[in-house]
């Protein structure tokens, strides 16, 4: 089941577009990188775009492509090993904090490499939340209430950082990916998943496909 | 014990200084930010800092003050919640693959905030390692060899984080930190090393501060 893309730096052909390929060719997701053009997804002027994808049902997968901030990341691919889950914690920062998985409630959004930074690293999120004004202007409730609802993929590459993820969110919210076919692709997703010690039959099939017959409205397989 | 401050952004003056605290003033660590001014540490002339550190044996503590990627950052005090733990990751990673770690293996280097966002999302690292050529110009060991030298202090506000970076990096890596007397510090770090679970007390001792009295030649309390 493929997803469809769509001109973010657009809005109203975003939406066209979501419509089009929703309601026309069937897709029921959408990916989107984790900015436009380096102006964070809740700053590009796309409230109408994330309410259709709300009113729809479909889910959205973010992948990062790099980051804007390039500043220090010429060598050693840091642009892809650090650039691309910076991003996602950006974006991932900004749908919270925004107000977004507030305002949005029933989104789907998935986000690749493991969500990027976050999810291994909330704590200062909510540590801010408690202790700082600032950090409460827009969202009532901890950081990690609306990290709940997201969704991460496994591609860590590692199977105690998959089980800390899969232990943290749940195996409810954790989905098998394989970054295919990039040289950072996971070449073994099955197999990362089956390294990972502790977790019941029962959740490793949610994690192997039972998550994403879900949020994608697929046929169960098997 | 105090640890001293050195003058990065002039190297030769970094090493005099450095000399005068610890021969001098009896100080057994320094606290360096992790980047000069916007420069990696390992781009700004430093070796020969670095050399003399490895050469007293006293401890680095690395402790991130925004980061120079301040875009999209404006808000939510990202600077300090994303900012710190990034700033620290390039600050890490570029100790790793700029080949710091490898020239200067006696280097005790502890990392404020749990080390930032690598030590919870290091796979990546070793993957690049592995599947590409640019990953391993400067470097001849996967990252993690690497990282399993660094130290990596409390302050991640929740324990679920901490017993991972004792179960990843090891008791004997982890430090017992406050970020005191900052909003973001941690009010509580007994209390919070006390709520992980599964970590023998043995373990323990070395975190809340048998890793400190070895690393800072102090004398054993208690």
């Amino acid at each position: 089941m493929g997803m469809g893309t769509v001109p973010l730096q657009d809005p109203g052909m975003a939406v066209a577009e979501l419509n089009r390929t929703v309601k026309e060719l069937g897709f029921r997701g959408v990916e989107l990188c984790t900015n436009v053009r380096g102006v964070d997804l809740t700053r590009a002027g796309l409230e109408k775009f994330f309410a259709r994808v709300e009113e729809l049902g479909v889910m959205i997968f973010l992948h990062p492509f790099g980051t804007s901030l390039v500043g220090r990341m010429e060598d050693h691919y840091f642009p892809n090993t650090i650039g691309h889950p910076l991003d996602s914690a950006l974006c991932v920062g900004q749908l919270v904090f925004d107000g977004y998985l507030e305002r949005f409630p029933k989104l789907k959004i998935c986000i690749a490499h493991g969500g990027g930074y976050i999810p291994g690293y909330w704590g200062r999120f909510d540590h801010a939340f408690a202790h700082r004004e600032d950090c409460r202007v827009t969202i009532k409730k901890p950081p990690s209430e609306y990290l709940k609802k997201l969704y991460f993929d496994t591609v860590v590459f590692d199977e105690r950082e998959l089980k800390h993820l899969i232990e943290i969110w749940g195996a409810d919210h954790i989905m098998l990916g394989t970054d295919y076919p990039f040289d950072m692709a996971e070449p073994d997703p099955v197999g990362l998943l089956g390294r990972v010690k502790g977790v019941s039959e029962k959740d490793m099939a949610l994690v192997a496909g039972g998550n994403a017959e879900r949020l994608l409205g697929l046929p169960a397989i098997g």
